[in-house]
């Protein structure tokens, strides 16, 4: 771009002094997101008070030709949301109301701010239930589980993000605003744009509004952890549980290392021993959960479990659970990068795709720990390694390639939750057919000639 | 187009003699689909083999400048599958192999002339279900359904045909061929591409084949009728189920007019002076569904429903059904011409607009029958009338523009399930802003620039 100055001052004019900053200390934690090794200074940041606003804002970086980064809370996995060059970050996380919670028809309209787990709670609080919880659920904003797509440990029942969008009001590339889906359960008017912006990782639109699908809160969970001696097992465990046609909601594995972390980490008396770990929860009528779990932890016996906990209160649940929900902030402890990746497999290939990742390890002399959405498929390899030692850091990169070459060997995928952002973006054509890549960089360029929408994510135009 | 006779012979020279027809009377039954007051001949029809042929004729006719209309069974109401002027129907209901039934990953691969229902017979053998259950399922295909993103009596509790797409292979308009999705249940590799076919009405590509997400077969059916003397009662009882957090597979809505012609076409024994019945079924864990079945009856009760019926068998909950899927059939058998008609609203407005559709069928002096998925807030305002009455014809339309306007008013959309084709094409500019409408348009000639595939469809380019 040609003039910084120029465009801080006109982007002043449209938000006002109050909501633009171009000093370091409020761009530095701009500079990056969750996802390690990335970073780059925006040269401004804006927090738009309207949708007014930001169709303003839009324009004038068709204008200028500067380009614009949405952000949420930033705690993405795969460089979405780290800067641009010569970009402004468009901060989101103020848009944080809850506009309604509809209890007849079961929805609720919010900002994109909104953080995840707070609509949780609010819809919860009206016997309804909003299932996706992303592990960052704490902290990250609908409109960024929307852009990802983002997933939880409750995917293998409830599904992800996208199964719970009903409508998204967007401002697109061009400064046009949008308004896509409704209240109706059913709506085919016209073709489906709205999908085409979930998952769309900012690059095709900003979100001002969301809809989203409630259900009614399951009345009762049960929940298990169940060590095994070989990981072979524990996927035995998983594919009979499915066959068994019961679908729990959450069905998580962690590998030794991952599990010897945590208990480093929180001291909740996992088995040091142990080759994996699942950690099973059922929901619904509790005559049900009652009867699944008693199949389930029969199964888990079944398949060589040396032992299953069963948590009989709320409060035990929550410290079981305790054990996945920590598994990246353990792991992270050990060394001083950690990379967290997703590669993701039919369901049927977990346990030889969890054999893959420990060949890997062993082959590039990497320390892997590995724990993810068994149920899924989707699996999370993390490599605890030190970003300063380039020699490692060679050999990581290598590592992950062929992993992601094993899950699409296998019929998998190379991102299951975390999008491709900066990180996987030269994977991505590997993956996909010329074909599949073509038309999303074709549909990219309709809606964003000029590029200015979180330019370099995802693919490059 | 220049020459007909150039199409047809390079056509015949890609598919074989034995898959093209120019004659009149194999024309003639694809000249029209399932909508009414449309017909249109095309001038040849081709029956491809291959991915390959396909890939061949689009590009082929990309050359030489005709048109292609994909086609199942042509089932559809609202024009999609009619023909273009100067148009070539591409028929793909020999397309009709189930390829496979993934037990473990709970996935169906199938071709997308596979009729709906045998898709149904073949995955419950196997213990799994496919919810998606259009009325037309005994002939419509699968390929169809996924075009018009349908419906069905289940959509309540298991959603719709695209809540089950999970992956689509499609030979684009210029000849490319994608192949989008697979059988990993998370999957964010790129943008989302696999949804914008889904429903697109033949626009956008074709599909030479389908993957299906599959689930656990519920174990029991509890199903219900129940009379109301008054559509309100009805309606509140709908309202109530939901409120109570109950969320049957089945909550259908007949009307007077309605049940009185299917009681005369089926002699299954429904009041003839009760102005509504809704046909409610649970599904699920045999313990659940007793419990919410009791649940319901007393609800009914309570808001006056002065009879209900409970099927003690699966023969008897057959013949209950009978009441709902032969509704359309029923009320056709009135008058020379049947306009049916699926205007949506959320949930919540469902009694409103059920008296709106009253209100209105009155101010036009015009004969309703009005059936539908009360639970999804989709109904059938259903007008018999005959279509060589060009004064009647008038008001109908004018009854139905203002039904249309009533359910956009009410937050609801011009078509739930049916689709835009060339019924509603009016209408989509009315009920869309002009930048969602923008965006379609630009989609569609990014995709397909010299508008060949399944021409003025949905909007005009």
């Amino acid at each position: 771009m040609q003039n910084r100055t120029e465009a801080t001052a006109a982007l002043d004019k449209i938000v006002g002094e109050k909501n633009i900053s171009t000093a370091p200390e409020d761009l530095i934690s701009l500079s990056y997101d969750g996802t390690p090794l990335l970073e780059q200074m925006p040269f401004c940041t804006i927090s738009p008070q309207s949708g007014e606003e930001i169709c303003a804002i839009v324009r004038l970086a068709n204008e200028l030709n500067f380009s614009i980064v949405p952000r949420g809370s930033g705690t993405g996995l795969s460089g979405g949301s780290v800067p641009a060059a010569d970009c402004v970050v468009l901060q989101m996380q103020h848009w944080d109301k809850i506009i309604e919670i509809d209890e007849e028809n079961m929805t609720a309209t919010v900002e994109p701010g909104v953080i995840t787990q707070d609509l949780h709670t609010a819809v919860e609080k009206a016997g309804l239930f909003y299932p996706p919880d992303p592990g960052s659920m704490k902290i990250c904003t609908i409109g960024g589980n929307v852009a990802e797509n983002s997933g939880g440990l409750r995917g293998l029942k409830y599904g992800v993000t996208s199964d719970y969008v009903m409508g998204i009001e967007a401002v697109l590339p061009d400064g046009r605003w949008v308004s896509l889906g409704n209240k109706c359960v059913k709506n085919v008017s016209g073709i489906n744009l709205k999908d085409l912006f979930i998952g769309s990782e900012g690059i095709l639109g900003i979100f001002t509004q969301i809809l989203l699908k409630l259900i009614p809160k399951p009345q009762d969970q049960k929940t298990m952890l169940a060590f095994f001696d070989a990981i072979e097992d524990a996927g035995e465990t998983v594919s009979a549980i499915i066959a068994a046609k019961i679908i729990p909601c959450t069905l998580e594995f962690l590998d030794q290392t991952t599990m010897r972390c945590v208990e480093d980490f929180t001291h909740i008396g996992l088995p040091q021993d142990a080759e994996a770990l699942l950690l099973i929860e059922v929901d619904g009528d509790a005559s049900i959960t009652e009867r699944e779990a008693q199949q389930i932890i029969e199964t888990c016996k079944k398949y060589n479990a040396h032992e299953v906990k069963f948590a009989k209160s709320k409060e035990e649940a929550e410290r079981l659970k305790t054990a996945r929900r920590s598994a990246f902030t353990a792991l992270a402890r050990l060394k001083p990068t950690t990379i967290l990746e997703d590669a993701t497999v039919p369901r049927d290939k977990v346990a030889a795709m969890l054999r893959k990742i420990q060949e890997i390890a062993r082959k590039y002399d990497l320390t892997f720990g590995t724990f993810g959405h068994a149920g899924d498929g989707n699996l999370h390899p993390t490599c605890l390694t030190d970003e300063r030692d380039k020699g490692e850091m060679k050999r990581v990169e290598e590592a992950f390639e062929e992993i992601f070459n094993a899950a699409l060997a296998m019929g998998g995928t190379i991102t299951g939750e975390h999008g491709i952002g900066l990180a996987k973006k030269n994977f991505l054509a590997k993956s996909e057919l010329p074909a599949n890549l073509q038309l999303m960089q074709q549909i990219k360029r309709t809606l964003d000639p000029k590029n200015i929408l979180n330019p370099g994510k995802v693919f490059d135009v």
